[in-house]
């Protein structure tokens, strides 16, 4: 069997074990570090709750919000908190569209109701908001408010990209998506060029998941140490060791590798070998 | 969502997970170990590309030999040389039949075309036959031998008995299978329980994949190793290396974990915590 043929939902899961299992990866779990309360099993374990929700985008039917919170449900039957809700929406409209062109026109479609299912299912998660956000989740009101603004899922995302860099993918045509699916493809076959892709893409965009906990300083303290481990002047294990210590996780960056290697292993990149 | 209400199929996937990453575990590829050409990364790959066939055998309906051919095959699409074949071996009839009582009663009614299907399906594999094996896979008289005896699974399974642990537990009624499972809850929960209940299983039966490797005296030697380490007499850490230095793997065992794992899942055990 080609991975060419595999189906889309299997190539999605192979993307989040493949993501999570390299290592090192700077801050975040991998098959070496555990965070206190997730764990690499929780993550493994998401991505086969997952499966269920994939299918439905495969199927290319139904609305992309109410599936983003299928997944989300399915998904939080474990202890260890959100692991892959960022994944899901980049996942989600690019196997729903099989792709980034088809992703975006099904982006363009989304309505109210798609915008109304993401925030139940942002609420059913424990990802934390920007400090500025007028549009909170725990707050019942948002709802009405996304219904008298006539707000649709793509509109939310506009809302959002300022400070998300995932919302950002949705509203600027996948571009770091895209971008780390061509380093894949350049570093070569095999989980040293996830390693390398994680890596590069750190080293050039900050990590608004880092921003919103440490804030915009040491994120991009962050992007910096990157850099120089991407030009041999710091150690790779060091930098890790710092960013667990102090907690820096770049959670974003993770979840764009994943639905960059979703791209890539569609396009012929091996990473089995 | 309770685990007790986890579908099987992904209980049964739950299951491979839990077990592969458990480390240290003497010998296997687990969190912590690669083999040269098997990597954790493909037993995680061939833990999502089962769903099918795990699926398949919920259903309750079909030919368990037919199954274990398609998850053999659908598996089968990494380098990684064979994974899983041990696990569906158990775990298939123990879904199709929902539980041991009806995997029994399953492999009962197993006929000729479940043997063919079989032979098929390791043909498939990698998997190393027993040198006084007088059914040899590799060879194509077996198919007609089998046909001529009218063998059916069970009748090849009992065949297989006495050197493969893992048919025995077809043969015997799942004894392994079930103490691995009361192991796990005496534990308790998490994934320590997983690594004492394979010493456990380890200390008290020869592992058939290591006789069949490395002949019996090897393998009862790990077996008193096994017992040294679970009565604090020898370091787990130093027996593992040990293992992993001579390629001695118990991998009949960890076939057997995996099938525990899926029933004590299905009886309220929690691995997360």
């Amino acid at each position: 069997m080609s991975y060419l043929l595999m189906r889309a939902a299997e190539r999605a899961q192979l993307a989040m074990i493949l993501e999570v299992c390299a290592y090192p990866k700077p801050g975040n779990v991998d098959r070496c570090h555990d965070f206190p309360d997730t764990r690499l099993e929780h993550f493994l374990a998401s991505t086969i709750f997952a499966r269920t929700a994939l299918e439905e985008a495969e199927k290319g039917v139904g609305r992309i919000g109410e599936i983003i919170k299928h997944a989300v449900r399915d998904t939080n039957c474990h202890e260890g908190g959100n692991t892959h809700f960022g994944a899901f929406i980049l996942l989600i409209p690019l196997i729903f569209g099989n792709g980034i062109p088809g992703a975006l026109s099904a982006i363009e479609k989304t309505d109210v109701s798609d915008a109304v299912a993401f925030y139940k299912a942002f609420a059913m998660t424990s990802v934390k908001m920007n400090a500025t956000d007028d549009l909170d989740v725990n707050d019942p009101h948002t709802l009405t408010v996304i219904r008298e603004r006539e707000m649709t899922l793509l509109d939310v995302m506009q809302h959002s990209a300022a400070n998300d860099m995932v919302a950002r993918e949705w509203v600027a045509g996948f571009p770091l998506t895209r971008r780390g699916a061509d380093l894949l493809k350049q570093f070569g076959p095999g989980r040293q060029a996830i390693v390398y892709t994680f890596l590069t893409l750190l080293a050039s965009e900050p990590d608004t998941f880092i921003i919103k906990k440490h804030g915009l300083a040491v994120a991009h303290e962050t992007l910096l140490t990157a850099r120089e481990v991407l030009d041999g002047k710091h150690s790779l294990e060091v930098f890790d060791a710092d960013c667990i210590e102090r907690d820096i996780n770049p959670g974003s960056i993770a979840d764009i590798v994943i639905a960059s290697i979703y791209i890539a292993l569609g396009e012929g990149w091996s990473w089995d070998s």
